[in-house]
Order: C-alpha cells, then sequence, then structure tokens
C-alpha cells in the first residue's frame, strides 16, 4: 500500500467516544487482529491477532498443566443422536448446530454436527475408559475450533467459528468435581487478571444464565470501557447428567458401581476482544506487555546520515532485547518517517516505543515512551534490557491498576429499582443489588433493562440480607447485574 | 482396570513379525495413544499421543518461525463455490469433502466445504490483503484440523480427521516461490531426521502423483520397518494456478498488475504414525527422546521399607532431574510390581529407564537401562543430570543410525523389471531405478507391482542417462519406487 492510502486509513478509525461498535470494529480490522472472511459471521485471525492468541495458548496451557491437566484432542464431529442424549444440553445447543450431512458425493446415515461443544463426544470416550476409582480423576484439556451458527456475530466476541480450550474433567465425588470447578474459577481470574491486565469479578450464574446440561456454572466477568459487561470464562459443574446417559461408571473403593462426576471448562479467542475493549482507546489498541504480540517497538530517527549512525546502534539494541527473551521489532523501513511510524505502531498497541535518533546515540542513550501513559523517558543504554523488563512490568502493573479503578469506579450499589433503571440509562458499569431469587424478577430485570444477573459473586450468597431491587421482598442474595456483550 | 486384566492386555499385542497392520493398531491402542471414535474414520488423540504432537509442534513451529514466517487461523469452511474454481483442486478433493449443509435449523444458501486444505479460502484473502510488491512476500502457516472422508482410514496414518500445518506463501516471481519451495522441503527433511530420527529421502513427485492444482510437488519420504513407504510431507510450487481463479494480483516494481507466486506446503499427525512404524519393536513403542512424552522413567524398586530409603532418593533424582529441562515420570504406584512397570513403559516406547533399590541407595547409583538397544548401565548419581542428557542424545543418534542403516540396507537397484518385481514381492523396501518419463510406464507398474514412484531424487534429475525399467527405452530421470501406504 502506499504511504498516502495508509495515512487514509489510520485517521478512518471512528473515534472511540462517538460510536464504540464502530470504533472497535475498525480498529481489529485496521491493526490487522482480525478480517472478515466471506461466509456469513466468519473471521479471519491475521497474524497480528493470532499472535496475541498463541501467547495466551502458552501462558495459559501453562498452569493448566502445573494443576495436573493433559491436552488430548477430540473429534471435530459429533452424531445427531449423540447430542440428543441430553434434551436439555441439546435444546441449548441445537439451533446453534452446523450439520453436515454428506461425505463426498454420499449422504450419511447420520448427521453430524460441527461440534458447538465436546461434552457428548468426550463423555462417549470417558464412559470407555473409565472402569474404576483408580482410573480418577481424568483431567483432560483441549485446544480446538467450535462452531455456533449465531445469528448476530462480531468479531472475536461472537463469531460462527471461534478458537478455545475446553477442559473436560471426572471424579469420584461431587466435593471433588466441585472443587475442580473452582479451583478452574480461581485460575482463570488469576489468568486473566495477571496476564490481560483486566479485573474481573468471579461467581455463580443464576440457574436461567447456566450451561445447558450444567449442575452449577460459573464464570468471570469483565467490565468494557463502555461500561458493558463481558462474560471472559465459564467452569462448570456438571454434577452425573452427561454420566448418567454416556452411561460413565466406575467401581469405587468399596467395589460398588457408581457414575463420575463431572466438570467442563473454557476461555476462547474472545479475549483478544475482551484486551481490545478493555485497554483500548482513540489512538488505537493498548496491549498489556505479557500478551502483546511486539512488546518493544525500536524507531530509528532517520534524519542525515542515519543508516551509519543510528540504525547499527539500534540494531545492536534490538538484539541485546531479543537475546534477554523479548518480542522487539525494529522499524527501519525507509517508505515510512518516524512520525508516521509512532501513530502506527500506538495504533498497533505495542506498550513501549524507543526512539533513537543522533543526539541519542551521542549521548548514549534512547527515549522510551509508554503507550498507556504516554510518557516519555530518557533512558542511558547501559544494562538497558533490565531496565526495559523492568518498565514493561510496570506498565503491565500500571494498566491493571487503572483497569480496576475503572471497574470499581463504574461498580454502583441500587437499592430500588428507580436507582437500577437510572444507573443503567445514565452510566451503565455493573450494579450491585439484592434479587430474592426469583427467576420472575431476574427476567422482568432482562425485559426492561436489558440488563442481566452477571453473577452471583463467591462471597454474596446466604450471608447477606436485603430486599430484592425488582420485588422488594426478602433476599439473600446480592448479585451484579450488568448489560453484556 | 485391575492389574491382571491389564497383564493380559499387554500379551494381546500381536508381534510385529507376525502381522505388522494388526501390531500397529494393537500397539496404538494398548499403548494409549488413541483410540477409535465412534463415527467412521476418526479417532480420539489421547494425552500420550497428543504429548507426542505437541513436542512436534513446538520443535517445528520455532523452524518455521526461524525463517520468517507466521501463524494466523482462516475459517473451517469454504464456500462450494470457491472449490469449483480451480478445476484441478475440485477434482482432486472434492470426492473427499465433508458437506455442511444446515445451519441450525435453516438450510444453507450454499453448501459449505469442511476444509480438506485451505488454498482456495486462503487464495480468495490474500487478493484482499496484496495490493503491491511491498506487501510480499506473504509467510504464513496455519495449525489447523482438516476433514478428508477417505474410505480406508488407519489411524494416524489415513483418518477422515487429522491435525497439521499449512503454509502458504505468495511471492513476487517464480523464483522465489521455488525457493521457499525447498528451503520448507529441506526444513522438513532436517526436522523430520534430527527430531523423529528417521532419514528420508527427499525428491520431487511425478505429474501423476502432485498435489491438486499444484505446478510441482517435493515431498519427503521415509521407508517403515515392513519396508513400505511412508510419504511424511510435501512442499508445492502451486504457480499462479490460484493467482489467477482467486485474482491475486499486484503492482511490481515497474508498476506493472502482476498475478503472484504462490506455495504450500505441510506436515501432519501422520508423523505420529511413522514414529510407530520406523522404531517400534515386538516390544512395543520406541520413541526418540526428542519427541518422547516422557524420556526418563524411574522406577523404584519396591522391597523391604522401600517408602524410607528409595523412594526419598528417587524423588530427589526426578526433582533434579525435571528442574534440568527432562520430561521425567516418577512410577511409584504400589499397586504394580517393577517387573510390570519395565515391561509396560518399554510398551510406551520411553527411551530411558533408571531403576533404583536399597543397593544402588547404598552405593550412590542408578542403573540406567536404555529401549533402544536394552543396554544396562551402572551410573553415579553425582552430576547425574548432565549424564543423562549426554545419554539421551546418544539413544537420538544410536536410532537415527539404525534407521538409516536399515534405510541404506533396504534401498535396491533395479536393472529390469524382472528384478524390480522380483525385489517388491521378496523383500520390499526403497527401489531405486531408471524411468523414461512416460506415464504409461509408471501406471502399468503401479497396477502390476503396487508399486508407485515416491519421489525423483534432488540430485537424480536430468545428469543421469539409463534405460527405463519398465520399457527400457531411453531414460534420465532415476526415481525412487515402492509399495507405500
Amino acid at each position: 500500500m502506499s504511504e498516502a492510502k495508509e495515512e487514509r486509513l489510520v485517521t478512518q478509525i471512528t473515534p472511540k467516544s462517538e460510536d464504540f461498535s464502530r470504533w472497535y470494529i475498525d480498529l481489529i480490522r485496521r491493526a490487522e487482529l482480525a478480517d472478515y472472511a466471506p461466509m456469513k459471521g466468519m473471521m479471519v485471525i491475521r497474524p497480528y491477532g493470532y499472535a496475541i492468541w498463541e501467547n495466551i495458548q502458552k501462558l495459559l496451557d501453562r498452569r493448566i498443566k502445573a494443576t495436573g491437566h493433559v491436552n488430548a484432542y477430540f473429534p471435530v464431529f459429533i452424531p445427531e443422536s449423540f447430542l440428543r442424549k441430553e434434551m436439555e444440553h441439546l435444546k441449548g445447543f441445537a439451533p446453534e448446530v452446523a450439520w453436515v450431512t454428506h461425505g463426498g458425493d454420499d449422504e450419511l446415515e447420520e448427521r453430524l454436527a460441527v461440534r458447538p461443544t465436546s461434552e457428548a463426544i468426550i463423555g462417549f470416550m470417558y464412559a470407555k475408559w473409565i472402569k474404576s476409582w483408580r482410573d480418577l480423576p481424568v483431567l483432560i484439556n483441549q485446544w480446538a475450533n467450535v462452531v455456533r451458527w449465531e445469528k448476530v456475530t462480531r468479531p472475536f466476541l461472537r463469531t460462527t467459528e471461534f478458537l478455545w480450550q475446553e477442559g473436560h474433567t471426572a471424579h469420584e465425588t461431587y466435593e471433588q468435581a466441585q472443587e475442580e470447578t473452582l479451583l478452574i474459577l480461581n485460575m482463570y481470574k488469576e489468568f486473566v487478571e495477571n496476564e490481560l491486565a483486566i479485573p474481573v469479578i468471579h461467581g455463580r450464574k443464576t440457574e436461567r444464565e447456566k450451561f445447558a446440561g450444567a449442575l452449577a456454572t460459573y464464570a468471570i466477568e469483565g467490565l468494557m470501557s463502555d461500561g458493558k459487561a463481558l462474560q471472559m470464562g465459564t467452569s462448570h459443574n456438571l454434577g452425573q447428567h452427561f454420566a448418567q446417559v454416556f452411561n460413565i461408571r466406575f467401581e469405587d473403593r468399596n467395589q460398588n458401581l457408581q457414575y463420575v462426576w463431572q466438570t467442563s471448562w473454557g476461555v476462547s479467542t474472545r479475549l483478544i476482544g475482551a484486551l481490545v475493549m478493555a485497554h483500548g482507546d482513540d489512538s488505537g489498541l493498548v496491549f498489556p506487555p505479557q500478551v502483546a504480540p511486539i512488546q518493544v517497538i525500536i524507531v530509528p530517527i532517520s534524519i542525515g546520515n542515519w543508516k551509519d549512525t543510528v540504525l547499527p546502534v539500534a540494531l545492536k539494541i534490538k538484539e541485546s532485547l531479543d537475546k534477554a527473551g523479548l518480542r522487539v521489532f525494529l522499524d527501519d523501513r525507509t517508505e515510512y518517517t518516524p512520525g508516521w511510524k509512532f501513530a502506527e505502531w500506538e495504533l498497533r498497541g505495542v506498550p513501549l516505543r524507543l526512539e533513537i535518533g543522533p543526539r541519542d546515540v551521542k549521548n548514549n542513550q534512547v527515549v522510551a515512551v509508554r503507550r498507556e501513559t504516554r510518557e516519555k523517558l530518557i533512558i542511558n543504554q547501559d544494562n538497558l534490557e533490565e531496565k526495559i523488563k523492568e518498565l514493561l512490568a510496570l506498565v503491565q502493573k500500571t494498566m491493571f491498576e487503572k483497569a480496576l479503578a475503572f471497574q470499581q469506579a463504574n461498580t454502583r450499589e441500587a437499592e430500588n429499582y428507580e436507582e437500577f433503571k437510572s444507573i443503567i440509562e445514565e452510566k451503565r458499569g455493573f450494579i450491585r443489588a439484592f434479587w430474592c431469587g426469583a427467576e420472575e424478577c431476574e427476567a422482568r430485570i432482562k425485559e426492561e433493562t436489558m440488563a442481566t444477573i452477571r453473577v452471583i459473586p463467591m462471597d454474596e450468597e446466604g450471608g447477606v440480607n436485603g430486599r430484592c431491587v425488582y420485588c422488594q421482598k426478602e433476599a439473600h442474595t446480592r448479585a451484579i447485574f450488568a448489560r453484556s456483550y
């Protein structure tokens, strides 16, 4: 692309304050995170976006394995009859299933679902593999693509196909399954907060919002910068529902035949959308260093004989940062000006920019610019790797603190329904409010305000007392409400 | 499973010499590399098998990135009309396509293919992204699942769904595309030889055997221990075929509009089947240390008060090997005897076993047993990590040399068709023979002997002179023939 054309494209991004949805889409396409595919609701994850997914995979897979889980791979197709075995599950997923009906020229005897989730096929296999309590627990995860035929789609947030990990475990007792469910929920929270720098509220979903076929669903919910909530990960205690329909039984320690207790849990490429919406600004993306595809961009100031003076120093710095294990890129293209590069890499969300000009070379220094605060620092080149590592850690911390302050400032208590409605209309954000537990109140609130119960936080069930924000009846549960993606 | 049942299963593996095919399947299922799924031709890759794929991914991905490629992700579905654009491509793949016809309850306007390979969808996207010579080369790879509706299937070797990486690149000139094609071919050869310890012959496929839609296909071919060849990776120079049908054009350095030159290349989970067939023996799997899920198995000899004397030392050794970055597992299960464990981990192909008994603890030593030679070594515990690393490197080297010696001993020259037929009937292996280049000779040989031209080795084209092994006419090409999977 010619420079002029590129520059026009940069300025084409709709300001965030003007139209958040448009800003989101513009940014994703302009920064080359993803592009629309020619099929309804499908996207291509471009290299710059996929690099984030690779970082997420690496950092999360490490945690999954450290807690004793192993990876495997189950088929992408699930026979229709398998989905039909668990009726709740079927009702939840059938409307979203892509059906394979032909193999080559032949019509299949039974339709195959392209997996919308894998409980059914994994349940079938577990019934073959699990015989005794000695085989338990089974702690398996898979990284895979799934397909859900969604009516309304948006890149990363809701697409016909997406990438995810899905854990599927089997245990001897309810208590062990529940422990696993919460272990993973806490792992997701720690992962998202420490690596993606997004604070989340974790808690239980209501009956209405839980996973089709689960006993209980737990989730982590983040607050995006437009004040809407995003479900960022779920962990389900499946009870014995799937064990009963797929006949997954084991001989227990007393030689009795028992159904196993199961869990399942997942996060997806939706997390990339969360990064865009939680941290981005009018200048573009802002990535936390831990998952940024490029952590440090080096821009040589191309004046005079810079190729002889500046470039060799820039190269030396790039190599030393490379060697220190940082993800660094030297933008030495001659067809673009330094100013254009500054804007371009800001748009792409690189957390730290190093500028090096003739004067910096003379003074043995670099100019560092933080993306998230735009703070400018002059740094001596000696022992630069350590300083940059510290600076990136500081950026990561600052980004989390900023997001946390935003979340706290946008979490409000509502004593009554009038307050509730005015917060939703005027401010959005999370609303903490008492709820009597009636599905009717929950449904009415949704109908009237488009807000749903995101979660019942871990410590807000049972021990609290108040009056339902909708019906004013006695309530022992305080829930987090929000409009959501 | 009870011990008695497990033991019976071990002995149930058909000896390799008796029935190679049966041995292969028995071994894969008994060692828990994979299991049959309930859908025709599909398999589940179990954790022990998937760990090999993860090691392959890590080691190959590093090489793919070191040569300037980046990863991305393209949709699993391809509209039928896209596949129809390149007729050769369509003819090659249409009989093997799984077709999605419904999304939820609605019939689709156009059928979607579950990707059998991604040239068509990637071609469409490249046409959107590539405008100028400045955008070239595009060097993208993806790790993905693909589906081919195969009639005859075998775990890992040919399954309805498999996992692979597929690289798709675009270049300014034919020469650059050809250079890329061979760069990858050589990378595959180096990777398979150094990491999988399987020697391969690399060369060009004939017109008859090339990829549907390619200008030229190159491949690496390994020789399995039953004397049959296995295609282990392919690299295609696609020419401008896809560029023309998808209109992938760029403004060249002289401002003329040109079609790009493309390549594509891939290896798949078939490589796991190759590891089984190239290295396995009657006692089970033999994995090269570089990709073995477990590199070192520690078996404490459970005599007397071993839990107080032997186990703490075994644990200490496990931890020190862990810390040294080795994949090590301590089998301290009490329900199995040491002898049972020896057989079990031999069957699972762990390259090195460390036995530790009371006497070894007293003498500050361990007994090491190499899986591939069964050689027994007494090793002092001091500085054990370094010694184990050296030993594993030696095992890796020995395995490659053994496989190379086998390949060399089983590569034979055939001067005439009688010789050719008797080698194929009595010995199998690779046959090096002159070929006139006529498709008819190639087809007749296949029909009459079931042997095909695997490749024309890199240095056997043009400069050589002889007479065609089939028709005895003048020949300037020497090819490698074999029966194959």
